[in-house]
């Protein structure tokens, strides 16, 4: 078999767990297997050097901060090459670059456009290992850029879709997908399998072991994904898609977010095209909108449109906002930064029907209260008050008998 | 003017030294230059990243370990950047490759082969402070390269040359270059000007304000380089062309260089040939051979042959010389590590004589024994007992009435 494994950040967190991760390589290709390894930065390297970016400057150029930054994974891929061939096999460590990993110009979080994966392909064809610095691509105009946080996911889902690789694992310090965040519910259980759109609501709704962007490119090129722990042999979960047997199964996890911040635009005088304006506008400035509700007054001459964002882009948001309720005659923006999301996720929804209402009664029945939903084929989300977050996963997750 | 400043280690050793760096190219900047900034690594990191190589294996894989050592300097170029735009100004950061500095393949000691400097030039033209990650380049195969052991005076030396700069300024942390090391002659003086010639004999003789090969560089390129300190604003040393003033001063400087071996093959059987297959052999390990002697027996049967090579390298010279000392029936293969070299220099030379002899006598004088000797036109080395090495200085120092 082809396989790529990525380590992340913890994984290769110093010198001993760097010569671990070597050892798994080298008994993977010792099984008859050809391996590329893909590299984080060793945990806390990468905080390190966004703190000493922040030491300098209020907003530092992103250019320059791609080039900051890409250098933890670049260590991390030289030591492990450096590792495995300890072990006596053959190993090379590339960066981005010479991966041929190109991306679009947006630095801090750029696109992957292209791969063409000439040096992988030959380097494994001449019984090397080889090592992928992750997190980072290479620009049009031979700049240096970086996928975002969490970005060496998508770095080696992208390189097993372009060498089609048979397997695509990604070694973290969790077992697997849970049904819910076990730090909050103990009972909470390791899935066996899970498909391609469950891991993306999971994923897009916080849960941390995988990247959104790397299981959209997943699911997009069908790359088989397996989430297993680098610190034990356990079997971990396998992303892939959907079939029947998952579809019987209605709700898969409940997941939680409490990252983003409501804002809203209080009375708008309505007329067409007030929605999109307002949101070509956050789009243009690089803010990624996750709900929108809108509502309109009872005599019908006034909106309000809330929608949720990231909260390390509010400031951003909030700006581009006020200018264009200034434009659009509103009477305010209101801004909310302690509220969470929670959803409950499962493709057997698609078939199911009750799963919404049941949530909703689980929530009213504890007396928390709901601010939005938002609802799509696999996935129900509500915003909530922040403090009742823990509450809320622990009542759904027993609502729904996910513990089993 | 076009100015190139290069920043060592120390001097970005910390945020606030690379604030003060960028302090300084504004300062520069605002008198109405063009300037290339050229840093090396924080003062630490290099050593911690060679650390981290010998931790994992004995021999690191060369191609690796520049990929691991080469990132230091990608750091402090894209905080020096960020520091110089906190500032008010605009500056891009270039790794080796963007800046276009191509070199062969011998990892860990590359050497320049080309620059094309055209991403610097036209980011000059734009009106950016250009800031290069030191110590790097890129070889034909697309691997990153490094220059070796302060290998950023070589890319600061050689860029200045590529673009044409009127001034290559060396920050480091002493005043400039002096008539010795003022750690064992308190009375050294600093010197206000000293020719190429000079200069590379004291860098290639231990002195370590300036890398060997970036004055061979500068000489042949004809570069006009200072060499100043990073923390107060004396005028520096001056290295150029040598000029007549030069020339009545007999001898500029005293050098020491404790990072010698002494290599002896003994009783070999003399016949034409037997240097060139030994020193062939040698340089074909990678061994760079500094003083040479050779002795014939009075029979002139046998020879002796002396040499003297980096302590780093003593055990690849070692096993090269074995190798040949039984293909040429020599008696066996001696070694000396607690040797040290000490030299005179001085242009003057060339037109006054007796410096050897009054060496000599000096060293005499105060019972210093004297191993090895060897001589060009503006030097006299000596090898000498290790522990002797600060008393030589001092007692030449005087002899020499450099102090003035």
């Amino acid at each position: 078999m082809l396989i790529v494994q990525k380590y992340g950040g913890t994984s290769v967190g110093n010198i001993d767990r760097i010569k671990n991760v070597a050892g798994r390589v080298v008994r993977t290709v010792e099984q008859g297997n050809r391996v590329v390894v893909v590299v984080s930065a060793m945990s806390g390297e990468t905080d390190k050097l966004i703190g000493f970016a922040t030491q300098i400057s209020v907003a530092p150029s992103e250019r320059e901060m791609d080039m900051l930054l890409s250098s933890g994974e670049r260590v991390t891929s030289a030591l492990t090459a450096m590792a495995v061939e300890a072990l006596g096999h053959k190993a090379r460590a590339f960066t981005g670059r010479q991966a041929g990993i190109m991306t679009d110009t947006v630095h801090t979080k750029a696109r992957i456009e292209k791969i063409s994966g000439d040096r992988i392909r030959k380097a494994l064809d001449e019984g090397y290992v080889v090592v992928l610095a992750g997190f980072q691509g290479i620009s049009e105009s031979e700049d240096v850029t970086t996928l975002g946080r969490g970005g060496s996911d998508l770095s080696a889902v992208a390189v097993a879709s372009a060498i089609k690789a048979d397997l695509c694992e990604i070694y973290t310090d969790v077992d697997g997908v849970y049904t819910t965040d076990p730090n909050i519910v103990p009972e909470a259980r390791k899935l066996e399998k899970i498909s391609y759109e469950e891991m993306l609501e999971l994923a897009s709704l916080g849960a941390k072991v995988l990247q959104t962007r790397s299981v959209e490119f997943a699911m997009k090129y069908r790359v088989p994904v397996v989430v297993r722990s680098s610190f034990n042999d356990n079997p971990g979960t396998l992303v892939v898609e959907e079939d029947k047997e998952m579809e019987n199964v209605v709700v898969s996890g409940i997941a939680y977010d409490k990252n983003q911040a409501k804002i809203t635009i209080v009375n708008v005088p309505d007329k067409p095209g007030i929605a999109a304006q307002l949101f070509q506008a956050v789009a243009d400035a690089n803010v990624v909108v996750d709900m929108i509700v809108q509502n309109i007054s009872s005599d019908g001459k006034f909106a309000d449109i809330s929608f949720t964002v990231p909260k390390t882009d509010t400031r951003r948001a909030l700006e581009v906002t006020e200018k264009i309720a200034k434009e659009l005659g509103a009477e305010r923006v209101d801004k909310r930064e302690d509220i969470s999301k929670i959803s409950v996720i499962g493709v057997g929804m698609r078939t199911h029907s009750g799963v919404a209402s049941k949530m909703f009664q689980t929530l009213a029945a504890n007396n928390i209260n709901i601010a939005m939903i938002s609802t799509s084929e696999i996935k129900v989300s509500c915003v909530i008050d922040l403090k009742y977050t823990e509450l809320a996963v622990r009542v759904l997750h027993e609502a729904f008998k996910l513990a089993l």
